[in-house]
């Protein structure tokens, strides 16, 4: 930690400062400047909290330059973490592509059959459908809730696909963890750190969203809440930030999947519908997740996308995915041999 | 609702539209433009879902008309909703302005009990303090948690004060509600919305802060999840909102209090604390809030801000509260004859 | 200036950085961390380029602890900076709070008379308007340029009130330079660099409003630009910046005014038009400023607003002005005596 | 256009509208709705000033359906613009991909040739050099300004190499245009409007940077006011914007090259160095455009980016940029049948 002092901080304000950090049980270190002094903090193992210097006279700027988070860090775990999610299928480090598709919301059973068999037919492993959903207006669709996740254990059961689903609160955990593969985190929820806390008590992958409104500190400092309660299989999700820009719903910038890939050894994976809310953008952000160096896609898929109960300009028909998917495997082959 | 045609959209894609309105129960006016068409959707009692028209051919953009709120809006309710927080104290309308004032975080018995005297002798009516922390990073004071909320109670009883604490996890509004008289919910929960559901079956006054990214119309779609659930006591809070800029902790228009009075009749306080994350800077932003008609404010006061477990920098200590108080209170009286 | 190195850099890449500050004629300072080492530049006189470090193998972050301006630091000048705009009439640290108000664009001179022979008539000392105008499209009005200015000449001299114009170019300061009083640089040209050079050789008075999306820091080395080149008659005017909430026109943070008054000894005003946008939030953000200690206000006046060929929905009309200058002259005796 | 009325508008409110669209030679088309009336505006042979509506009694909302551009609209000009560089170069539809490299500034004639002379061996067809530099403080280095343009011009006229550089004011022009045969418009001009209207009176190329808090709308107006003046040249270049994000320097969303693709004929290039900030992202999201359907790419190249005057961190050096090179061609010979 570095303490920058006021331009006018008088020598009693430095000594203040150099005072409170021996108590802390560190060493200060001055650095003299021709504008203003600063004074280093050494000798700490880790994160410093700022508390005690805050409010302190003379003191204009306090900087961290430890991270606020440990164990997703890739200072102190160096190699790509690899989370299976079934026998088969593993993602992160080197595994295979992976590609998560289905319906924004679980409207019905024929729905979700239908687009899981679509799924399965093509080779998609996984399908994803929210039982509960998070609606900005409490008089949109709100999700089929419970029976929302018997359909998905049915379609586990029945067509051997992994399923992925959102979990809005701590008591719904034990619900979702009995019927579906995967547990969600919304981009709504990253800073719920009760759900965090309790999602980390469980053994199942969570996919973590990104935050709207989330720096990428925060977002990897939220992963920490999961790995500290024990639960080590945490998979960053990209959807795009909120900025004045409207043309598409989010502001998405892929060039955070390589940037967050240098700081954690977390798998990382990117979804384009959220992140432009248009289904002719899906496409090509998909494709360009995969050059740079996304572990997976998350893409909304729906049989009727004109009649959904949310999100349907970025769903794509199936047709259209089908299209998608094909272009996915056959840059993936190209990839093989491009780095 | 309104729907804004493609520039090429044919004769065809537009007979299609009106047929989807006319089968949900409407009526379609089309209104022919020198570039494209719209066609306007009549005959609705409110929100109309924009789901079955989204992913139609021939589709440029969909407007909405009707806001995504409706118990929360002027429009329904034009008299100002006045909150009874206890027999002698009221928010909203004509009641005095509220000065809420406390920690961030409970820390101690000493701590809180020191704060409370002083308030009270000051004439605060309300007192603050975390007693469940959300932060950024796990490895940060999270809150004494049940032991904080006792702590509350006792000065409650003792003091014969209002408190109000943040609630986090809907498993904890049965226990918050027995040891305080005001529930918030924090920024970073403010689409919890289970959370919300569930404050909105109790019947305590609920202060609602604004979320970091959220806009105005989604804060109040928030306060609607409240208020459906049976629950009209909503007290909004505003305390910025997160830009690009860093030299203040958040970015807070003060415009925002006469514009959502213009739009809701819930009562609308200001929180300088996080809105400047600057202790100099609470004293000139809670005064310019009165000017523009807030309801109250919420400051952190805190006995030695420079050993505060969080928000040191934003708190005041003693003298300066007190100082700031009185202005508040000679600021109140010129208000009196000013309108 | 702090260096702060990677986890993982060699004792042979914090001796390149040693070198390097060495061979600049600065003296590094080590400060050994848990997990990473920091090295400190000291012995400079002002600003360090960081360009010799950029891209240095080891470093992970470069921390600039002077500012990138020096002329217009309180630390360099600590008094207040008084302009004088004529004999009588002075802007800045005690001198009288300074009303500034006028149509948005120059239309005709009947309506610039008209507004002119109102506002004296009240008790105004300055008058706006845009004879050159910024706008998006090169479809809308783009104002009556020197045909403006020889209005605002006319108006000067017939009327004796001073006159505030935006210059967009600097092949048209020495026009402009010749018929008003005051200059202003408009947001969208706050980078212009060019042209802030050229104002910075006038002796004009500037108005530097407050660019779109720039930090108070690069704000303020704007007005360094200026004051570089000889001129320290420099306005400071925030309006609001660019965020995702668009039911105001911009998000205008009141703790901005005692921010920057704390960082700079130049005077600042703030313009309620253009930060809100809508007529009705004026008056209570342009009272508002006076309390957190603005110098002044600009505000958006014309005889009918619905006509405007310009800002419409955010100027004022006669009556509207009168009422929020009555009320601006009330709270400015009552703040006479409230500090 | 629409106009929204307000919930309690009266009758005389909505008729008072009426006869302004109608005295406006235009039709009005009443749409009573549950909660409130719109009225559409028909009968316009495009953009429809809303100013006479600003400011009327009884309206809430007004919303525009036409753009505030024409010329650059592919609703009116439906094929795609080619533009020729030179006699053997273009830009634009099925064009090759265009690779632009080069320092951020011009430091030396030393520097530019030998990046020119490796630039041209490699396959490179134009270079970049900033001879005027847009700095935000004073104190950084400004550019050789026209010494540096005669080392563009001599770099054209020895190795036969397309050139580029900013220009920053009009009166830079003319000069400019002698010396170089691409001139560029930086993000913090992007509506520097007399700037635009003045290269709109050249025949050069212009590159169009889009301002760092600009939407894309008002980057496409910027647009018009070029090809308003009769210049068609016009290449839209996506450089990121800024956003609450300070991990990157910038955020840039490439889902914004197909979008703008949808909206204009004029071709759209990325710059992945001011984009991300970071050399190390650079490569990953120069690729990543090729898949999103850019039409070039503009990428900052120094032969010792630890020495650059400007930008160093962002610069490739000549090995980094090689790999890159070679990677970009491998990358688009596979995409001539991936489409």
């Amino acid at each position: 930690m570095l303490i920058v002092m006021h331009h006018n901080a008088s020598d009693k304000d430095i000594e203040r400062v150099k005072k409170i950090i021996i108590d802390m049980g560190y060493k200060p270190v001055v650095i003299p400047g021709a504008e203003r002094t600063a004074i280093g903090v050494i000798g700490n193992q880790g994160w410093v909290d700022d508390a005690p210097f805050r409010g302190i006279k003379g003191i204009l700027e306090i900087i961290h330059v430890t991270k606020p988070y440990k164990l997703v860090s890739r200072d102190f775990h160096p190699h790509d973490t690899i989370i299976k999610l079934s026998d088969r299928i593993k993602i992160g480090g080197k595994s295979p592509f992976l590609v998560i598709a289905g319906p924004c919301a679980v409207e019905s059973r024929e729905q979700v059959f239908k687009t899981a068999q679509f799924l399965k037919k093509l080779g998609v492993k996984v399908i994803r459908g929210g039982a509960f959903k998070p609606r900005t207006s409490p008089h949109s669709f709100q999700g089929l809730r419970e029976e929302g996740l018997k359909i998905l254990y049915d379609v586990k059961k029945e067509l051997d696909l992994l399923t992925i689903t959102e979990v809005m609160s701590p008591e719904h955990i034990e619900m979702v963890e009995k019927h579906v593969d995967i547990l969600q985190i919304g981009a709504r929820n990253m800073q719920n750190f009760d759900l965090l806390k309790e999602v980390g008590k469980t053994k199942k992958p969570v996919v973590l969203k990104r935050g709207l409104s989330a720096t990428i500190e925060e977002w990897l400092a939220s992963a920490e809440y999961i790995l500290l309660e024990g639960n080590p299989n945490v998979i960053l999700c990209e959807r795009g930030i909120r900025t004045f820009e409207t043309a598409t719903r989010n502001t998405s910038d892929l060039s955070v999947i390589p940037l967050v890939k240098s700081f954690t050894h977390l798998p990382i994976i990117f979804d384009p519908s959220h992140a432009t809310g248009k289904k002719n953008l899906v496409p090509p952000m998909a494709l360009a997740s995969i050059i740079v160096g996304s572990h997976g896609v998350m893409i909304e898929v729906h049989p009727e996308p004109e009649h959904a109960l949310s999100d349907g300009p970025q769903s794509l028909n199936f047709k259209e995915f089908e299209k998608l998917y094909l272009k996915i495997n056959k840059l993936l082959t190209f990839m093989e041999e491009f780095e």
